[in-house]
């Protein structure tokens, strides 16, 4: 195998699992070359990524050493992304009765989430969280892109406790957005006690839900060290949950005038 | 830029962006090269990509022409994911109270999860399918990683109709697993009369679930072009949909021996 085509595939191998370690090992088996090639190669693949800003390559040296990709988005990338997020989102088809915004469409395209998921682990990277935590439904997507490019498993809460996950803990929060009572529930074979979680969600207005997802992780003696949201609304100011970040803003949805005023997080 | 800094470059950023068509253009803008050295780069990083069974890098004449990755599984790298699906499946303790299976391990595994959509990506793309569509909750993770693959939008019906979904279309329908009457409903924004589906879901037993989404998208006038399982029952052999692609079979779950008996699909 000639170089270029060594290095391409690793770039391809690294790139699709990323946060993974694979040691120098596994390339010198699959590609038949020697570790000292490898080694070049792998300098190169690392050049390339930083130069293009396509995130970074890493050499992590021991016994548990190897290369890995860290996926790491430019603050021109996030940028980029926050306003494409920006631009649909102040269609104002998607006003709906009593000011909500239809977002589904945003919520459920991968190529979209993707990406938002992988400005969340660039945020989050240095955390050293074992999970990544969201409630069902909506925020699904989003979360397990963010669990996959930090290599994380994924635990999703659930709205009741189903047969399928064993025996739950339970608790009761109040949903900002609805100001009702709601039901939250994680099976106790998910999570260890005493690790370290990332919870993220599509929405946030008071918080209610963020923070009923805290409490249930601290059921679990689980330390909640980042919190991520795709959308979060300007008011309430004071929302249950202290440092979220949100990628967007809304300020305000005029049903009457039909306007939608949205702002990205430029501190990103 | 070197040449093989461009095949790195080209590799990465196609592979990131399944099924997304890029200009010629775009790379030459991006690496300010010559129209010819980019195309000697796509035969190359093509060339890699078909050696290395990594997945097809596709180029398109015409004016709406241009370059795409393709992800394409090779058989090994799937039998290698069933065999790896199944040693998870038959740890005893994951069975249940009542012979259920605990596998939302699995199901929220981003990594296993993202090369099973890339199977059923591989499976189903020639399908010419405009949406990936799903129930809540456990195969969300599948359906919206094999929607990325697929550069398709996802859509993900409901338990219950929400207000921020706007106007639905609900059905009721009967669960396999659960013999009860439950509530399916799916937005009228979500989806466009007269296309085409692939139904993706975590579990199959009766087959009463993904009838039901058979059903709703009937409503719709929407065509089911395929269906894919990460789990299916052997018994009762007969469901209630036909041509369906399952990657695992569960044979038996002996809850008292504790043994489970799980098989791959050989035919793929």
């Amino acid at each position: 195998m000639k170089r270029n085509e060594r290095i391409g595939a690793i770039i391809k191998i690294l790139s699709s699992n990323p946060n993974k370690i694979f040691t120098l090992n596994f390339f010198t088996d699959k590609f038949d070359s020697a570790k000292s090639s490898i080694s070049e190669d792998i300098v190169i693949a690392k050049r390339i990524m930083e130069n293009m800003k396509l995130g970074k390559i890493e050499t992590l040296s021991g016994a548990a050493g190897g290369v890995k990709y860290i996926p790491c988005v430019s603050k021109e990338d996030t940028k980029l992304l926050m306003d494409e997020l920006c631009s649909k989102l102040k269609d104002e088809n998607r006003i709906l009765a009593g000011g909500f915004l239809y977002t589904s469409d945003i919520m459920f395209n991968s190529s979209i989430i993707k990406r938002a998921g992988e400005v969340f682990a660039t945020q989050f990277s240095h955390k050293n969280a074992d999970y990544v935590v969201t409630v069902e439904t909506k925020g699904i997507p989003l979360a397990v892109m963010t669990a996959d490019a930090l290599n994380l498993p994924l635990v999703v809460a659930r709205r009741d406790s189903k047969v399928s996950e064993g025996s739950t803990v339970s608790i009761n929060y109040i949903s900002g957005s609805t100001d009702r009572i709601q039901k939250m529930s994680m099976s106790k074979r998910a999570v260890k006690q005493g690790s370290r979680a990332i919870v993220i969600d599509d929405f946030m207005k008071g918080g209610g839900t963020a923070r009923g997802i805290v409490d249930i992780l601290t059921e679990f003696e689980i330390e909640v060290v980042g919190i991520g949201v795709l959308i979060s609304t300007k008011k309430p100011e004071k929302k249950l949950v202290e440092d979220y970040i949100s990628l967007i803003f809304i300020d305000e949805v005029d049903s009457e005038n039909k306007k939608i005023q949205v702002y990205p997080n430029n501190n990103l």
